[in-house]
């Protein structure tokens, strides 16, 4: 782990279920967290429908200003599921039947029926690709160098996550501490800003909510240092009882 | 409403929180689905940090290929609401006061302390910008030409995408229907290919699920058209009937 040196990542979510707001993702959310903890930023997420064209584009932006590039979706056995082509497209390599995930899936279908042409279509990775084991399903995730093919079922998409921690490399996590308050955030936007300003590296986030009719706010100070979340977290705390205002350390 | 031109839009949701994974998104979903009824297709998300350049940037490739951008999140009080101005640089306009919106929230702020430098924020607008009703807090949404900036607090959200119904120019809406069937996506992977490719205009997604132990899936048949989205469904079922699976019309 290197303290000086940032780590990024991009996430790429493909699938038209997405955009039809049939679906609700809960990947963004998942993959945000995991890579905090590898001590990895999430700098982009990018929603793509179930198009070669759309995906391959998006690849090649994401993965050229990122350190990482994870996508989830469209690695499953039916026609719409065209992630590998488009990512061996950008990537400029050739799109092969991988011999361990050919065994992985013969052994799961054995007693489903065996293993089908779409059954098949789950072995087909970028070529020079590694697997990413999947406890939950047959058909494995794909890695090729820092960009990472995901399922977008999300618990399957979880258990390849779990199975990449610790795999990849991250720099100094960033660290968060919350205070929550019974204040409209307008009220206090000067000393948010102020405290921010005041601590280099530091950065605030100001999250209103409305909860039994009144008005509140959690604010999210993050660094990579804790002494500098400590001490934005003492300064804003000490603000807000001079105003008079209720807080709880934490959040609310 | 035309039948033949299509019309498309592409989502900014802006914000830390959502990159963090503090926040659960719930933007997507809703403002994709809202779409659907204008009329319009979401064709791409994109979610951004806190960052006047990464906003500018995906603000200017979003709106030049589509019909409409909408964004969510930053318009709020604090120091890391900076989608106002981020926007109007990407549109190469100044940044002004609103006076309706300014004397909104001289109105709702009355009896909360009046306006201060934090609450005047919200009145900014880039130049040449109309409101969006807000009908749950004082802030009001913006609505620039074909750029929309809207709240991120998801009900507030909802408020301002309410009045924007029947407000903005679509075509015909994307039709759809929904066959559920205890049946492994990848046995009939073939089947539904088969069918997309008999149906001009049509396309199937296949989502796989996990209940009860058992392994299902949920088929969803896209089109402008009801009668290609209804001989689709048709297809589909007497297929599952002839290959012996149990099938549900509109889905599990």
């Amino acid at each position: 782990m290197t303290d000086s040196r940032i780590f990024t990542a991009a996430l790429l979510v493909i699938g038209d279920e997405i955009l039809s707001g049939r679906t609700q993702d809960k990947n963004i959310a998942q993959v945000a967290s995991w890579l905090g903890v590898q001590g990895i930023r999430l700098r982009e997420v990018r929603v793509v429908p179930d198009v070669i064209d759309a995906i391959v584009e998006a690849v090649n932006a994401l993965r050229a200003r990122n350190d990482y590039l994870f996508t989830t979706g469209g690695i499953g056995p039916t026609h719409d599921d065209i992630t590998v082509d488009a990512v061996a497209q950008a990537l400029g390599v050739a799109v092969e039947i991988h011999p361990e995930a050919r065994a992985i899936l013969e052994k799961y279908y054995a007693d489903k029926g065996g293993v089908n042409e779409g059954r098949l279509r789950m072995a087909r990775v970028p070529a020079g690709s590694d697997l990413i084991p999947n406890r939950y399903s047959g058909a494995p995730g794909i890695r090729h160098g820092n960009v990472f093919l995901m399922a977008g079922v999300p618990h399957i998409t979880a258990g390849m996550l779990d199975a990449l921690t610790g795999e990849i490399e991250g720099g100094a996590p960033l660290l968060s501490g919350t205070v929550g308050a019974w204040v409209p955030e307008s009220e206090i936007a000067g000393l948010l800003h102020e405290i921010e300003r005041a601590h280099e590296g530091s950065q605030i986030g100001s999250y209103p909510f409305f909860r039994e009719g009144r008005v509140g706010a959690n604010f999210v100070v993050r660094s990579t240092s804790a002494e500098t979340v400590q001490s934005c977290i003492d300064t804003l705390c000490e603000g807000l009882g001079e105003m008079g205002y209720d807080f709880t350390p934490g959040g609310i």
